[in-house]
């Protein structure tokens, strides 16, 4: 429990409606992870100094600081403690400036990523980063969780989007590089260090966001394919044809499209071509017959060189939404199957096939009441897999080898795009490099030794 | 100097052909810095176990070692000195791999990038990155280096390249995260503190690369602006415009064309119209007659709209070549004016044209013996900067007061690509962030405790 004349200081820092606890934290939303708001105390600055200042306190009374955006991270990353405070970027919330004619937005780190794509828009241009959680998400949370989504092939991920930044170290003092140019070499680029820190070197309180071109009239296909390898070089051919603008490419294994399009209807995507690997294609153009012939003209080639076996080009923007829909909600995985786990992996896209099959045939040797269920970012091998019993959950660690076998060797990732967190720190431990770790280990001592910043998370 | 005992370690690392001293190391070419081999001792090791042992022998006794790639750096950071060794990573020049599938490199890192740029055109890939000294710069100097060059408005920088890294620390272990994904967020992203680092921090031995689309059939054009505010306006207007692929967009001011064209010729080019800015356009598509069309037409609505005063496209690979050369042989500065100095600045793009103002009222108000050329990447607002005397060097303080005038407060950089080195240590210690500049410190400090790393480059 954190003492009353702890509270007393706080509030000093915050004010009275800054310092958050019993009734005015429990009408909160935790978000995605029940134990958020366990802490029970929270304190809501209003400007970067506040933050200063909770922080130098929190450092001196060696008092853990849990950072809060908009408590959407699916890796634990914002769990929270009795003892500890959460510190909520929520008043962050400006739109300092932004720059059409540079592509540049100048934001505070509690602002939501939709709160910046609107913003962006009304100039024609897109933040270059698009999550389902976007009306939540922040820009400080999706910094230090170096967020990627659907656009990350063509665009990066956070880490790409984040020109210049602004934090908070445990000892209050306020690291501020905020450049606004992309090209800018002046030593250690440190700010890299706490984009993907999930909090626990420092808070981030405001960035420079690279943007990027708004999206014209785009056409949408559902495809299927013979194979994950024909999808792979669909994927390419469509990125480098110079007539057409690839915006999306979304993957879906032939489990998780037979429960989805079953589940999500309607009838014409639930009947479409049985394949094992089907993927939602969306490209733009100046005006929409334009983008419709673009398309439609490629997946014709594509049906000719074989790499296609069926595809469904929307004709509106209803059908369009029926098969975005097919992708999006995803927690028909959780309704149909309640009992299971999820990870979120990447896999170099040249042995996306052999990854599936060694997964498809692992998940088959546990019998027929597993199932598993893969999608994701097709041009990031990004795949997000459910792994679900129908009446029991499977054993964990029996999954985790099957997910992660030759993962390392094969150069991907056990951690893509969620983070560490608290979830994955048995797979940190496990399989990162032991120098990488020790390195990691001696920075975090370094910036952070009383050990205030997020602690259990990632490391420590 | 460093004794024969010491030389006989290193022999025994390194066998008798890869330790050069005397003849053998003075028939190399020193490149860019005509003191980069002063140290007099050059080591060559074969691989990265090699390195490892190297550094541990140097960190044991204290030897100063200063890491060599294309020796092409512009800012001194591969300058060496008496009682320093120099490693040299020209041994470690294999492409262990090209996957065209996944768009992914594995290389040493004394790869050149034109050998990496050669070995990707065969499947019709580029490395997304190019710069002049191409046939020498080494894919480890550029990643010490975070080079930029003139794709970094869509590819990014040298960073943004690298998926994956292999480092030895001073104390000879090795760090590896040879990711080959985009997305792999693995707990703190340790590979960026080495990326343009310049080799303080450790020896980059190998690296996992992101290659991107080969260019098509390309239009170019040169084009004359009736301010810079209007070639910022043109260059987002062809960045934005989906029936053009926009590739290159080389900024030059009036004063570095005017120079560079009646010096280099033709006649065509040097009686081009006047003006205040001018860029030249690179564009591509599937064959050349629809990249000509496009950007002509593009170009002609541009001229409408009042963005272009002027505009000639090249008609043949030769008129393409010597518009290039106008903006490629910058070193016609030099020539014809050789009492100066360089500078390499970022400029956010709203604020190119009251730079371009006040620098050039700066220069005027030296009076008409100092010239002031300006050219660059217009993307990036990346400048670079040549100031001489027709007759004696002007005085560098007050030039720089000129170049760096507002350069923080506008978020520019006064370090884009070249880096630190030697050369920029006044300007990072006078112009960075003092929190940033005291966690370098620290940094540096924990990861090289004896300073054996390229000492006195960037800090300390």
């Amino acid at each position: 429990m954190i003492a009353g004349d702890i509270l007393a200081d706080l509030r000093e820092i915050v004010g009275a409606s800054g310092l958050k606890t019993g009734d005015a934290l429990s009408v909160l939303d935790p978000g995605a992870d029940q134990h958020n708001l366990d802490a029970g105390v929270m304190v809501v600055p209003q400007n970067t100094a506040q933050v200063a200042s909770i922080l130098r306190f929190c450092n001196e009374h060696r008092i853990a600081v849990v950072p809060h955006g908009g408590r959407t991270g699916l890796a634990g990353g914002a769990v929270s403690a009795i003892g500890e405070i959460i510190l909520s970027l929520s008043a962050l919330n400006r739109i300092e400036s932004l720059t059409a004619s540079a592509g540049t937005a100048i934001v505070e780190s509690g602002v939501t990523l939709q709160a910046l794509q609107e913003a962006a828009a009304r100039v024609n241009l897109s933040t270059g980063i698009d999550i389902a959680s976007r009306g939540s998400a922040t820009i400080g949370g999706m910094i230090s969780t170096n967020a990627g989504g659907m656009d990350a092939f063509r665009h990066g991920v956070m880490r790409q989007r984040v020109l210049g930044l602004e934090v908070v170290l445990p000892d209050g003092s306020i690291m501020s590089d905020m450049a606004q140019v992309t090209k800018s070499n002046e030593g250690y680029d440190l700010k890299q260090l706490f984009v993907g820190a999930e909090g626990t070197l420092g808070v981030v309180t405001r960035a420079v966001i690279r943007l990027a071109p708004g999206d014209e009239f785009t056409a949408t296909a559902l495809v299927a394919c013979p194979s994950a390898t024909d999808a792979v070089a669909l994927f390419q051919t469509l990125q480098r044809n110079r007539s057409l603008n690839l915006l999306r490419a979304e993957f879906m294994a032939r489990e998780y499209f037979a429960l989805a399009s079953s589940n999500l209807g309607p009838a014409s995507l639930a009947a479409f071509t049985r394949a094992p690997a089907y993927i939602i294609i969306e490209s733009d153009a100046t005006d929409q017959q334009i983008a419709q012939t673009a398309l439609e003209e490629a997946l014709a080639a594509a049906i000719d060189a074989g790499l296609v076996l069926d595809a469904i080009l929307a004709q509106s923007e209803k059908e369009r939404n029926e098969i975005w829909n097919i992708r999006e909600d995803s927690n028909v995985v959780t309704r149909v199957c309640p009992h299971g786990y999820w990870f979120d992996i990447s896999i170099p896209l040249q042995h996306l096939e052999s990854w599936l099959t060694q997964f498809n045939n692992g998940i088959a040797a546990l019998g027929s009441d597993i199932k598993g269920f893969a999608f994701g970012h097709l041009g990031d091998g990004n795949l997000h897999i459910g792994v679900a019993g129908e009446t029991a959950k499977p054993d964990k660690d029996k999954i985790k080898s099957i997910v992660y076998a030759n993962i390392r060797e094969t150069g991907g990732s056990f951690s893509a795009e969620h983070g560490i967190g608290l979830e994955k720190k048995p797979e940190l431990h496990a399989l990162i490099d032991p120098v990488k770790l020790r390195l990691m280990q001696s920075i975090k001592q370094m910036i952070d030794p009383n050990g205030i910043m997020n602690p259990g998370k990632i490391i420590g």
